[in-house]
């Protein structure tokens, strides 16, 4: 997606040869006009596909899948990081460890939101080890759900996640495929 | 905002006095053509004020404020509840007391994306003690920027929050007061 690389080489900072922030537009500011056209891009890209349901991760991956939402007249769930007073009931629960972050929480979905009748695509804003992907993933295998695919806003190529998951069948579809950075050179695209 | 309370007492589940769970539309699951009858609210009780910047809180105002922005025409800012790798650099910091989770955190926004020449709009999924609201706040202060109002979705009107900020002078629009509830009897308005 021309506009999103462009976006990504204008407002992305690298850090060293694998950090890419993006937080000017993406995931701490926000331009709801690119997410907008980011998810005119993901419904072009599953066109024909029956998705009745989006599902991302909390926090950064909200805004863009509930603004790509509107495209495929669906709910969004977010899976939640840990467990609040406020989720009672019967939970899907999966465990991600964050190269990210360095540390492992669980993710829940609450089970009345996601079945058997559930044709699902999950959205997130980065694919780099995989580790939140695979868990979403693990979410809608335990709810018998069907997984449609996986809309990528950003995905660092040159980490394993996406080669992990698109040998394990999954769909996943990536808006912009960082081949690899470098302060002095920029981002080259894959 | 009649919709939106047909849709609270329609799917809301109360528990006790002062609980309201919405998950199944606002806060877990969430309903984006809600979301967009919410941002048309929020912009007809804000017609005439220039507002260039909506800031909220990780991670369930999120989802609305994007889907809120495109009536505004303006980007969101979301508050992060603990510093992360990912935000290098100055940041303007608050201190919020949740009385829903037990829990003392920081809040957090990158001094780049909030300044002087910024005219704010904060919008929130809920209002009660008004401990989010009020660090929230207090971040657009530090700031230097302008403090338009805010946008809340549901506000527990017989909890202090709204009433202790709208006494400092704060500009609260609340699209449903919930004055009382009751297992048995339901919601209550004001």
């Amino acid at each position: 997606m021309e506009l999103l690389k462009q976006r990504i080489r204008q407002d992305g900072k690298i850090k060293g040869t694998d950090v890419l922030k993006v937080d000017k537009f993406l995931n701490h500011q926000m331009d709801v006009k690119l997410f907008n056209e980011i998810g005119k891009e993901f419904k072009r890209r599953y066109e024909g596909c029956e998705i009745n349901k989006i599902l991302t991760i909390e926090a950064s991956g909200i805004g863009i899948a509930c603004v790509a939402a509107q495209h495929f007249d669906c709910p969004v769930i977010f899976a939640k990081k840990s467990k609040t007073k406020n989720i009672a009931g019967d939970v899907y629960t999966s465990k991600v460890v964050s190269f990210t972050h360095g540390r492992e929480y669980d993710i829940i979905v609450a089970q009345e939101f996601l079945g058997p009748q559930d044709k699902v695509l999950i959205i997130d804003d980065f694919l780099a080890n995989g580790a939140a992907l695979q868990g979403l993933i693990s979410l809608v295998k335990d709810a018998g759900a069907e997984m449609v695919g996986c809309g990528i806003v950003i995905e660092k190529a040159f980490q394993p996640g996406g080669d992990m998951l698109r040998a394990q069948g999954v769909r996943i579809e990536s808006l912009a495929r960082v081949k690899s950075m470098n302060e002095e050179t920029g981002v080259e695209f894959a």
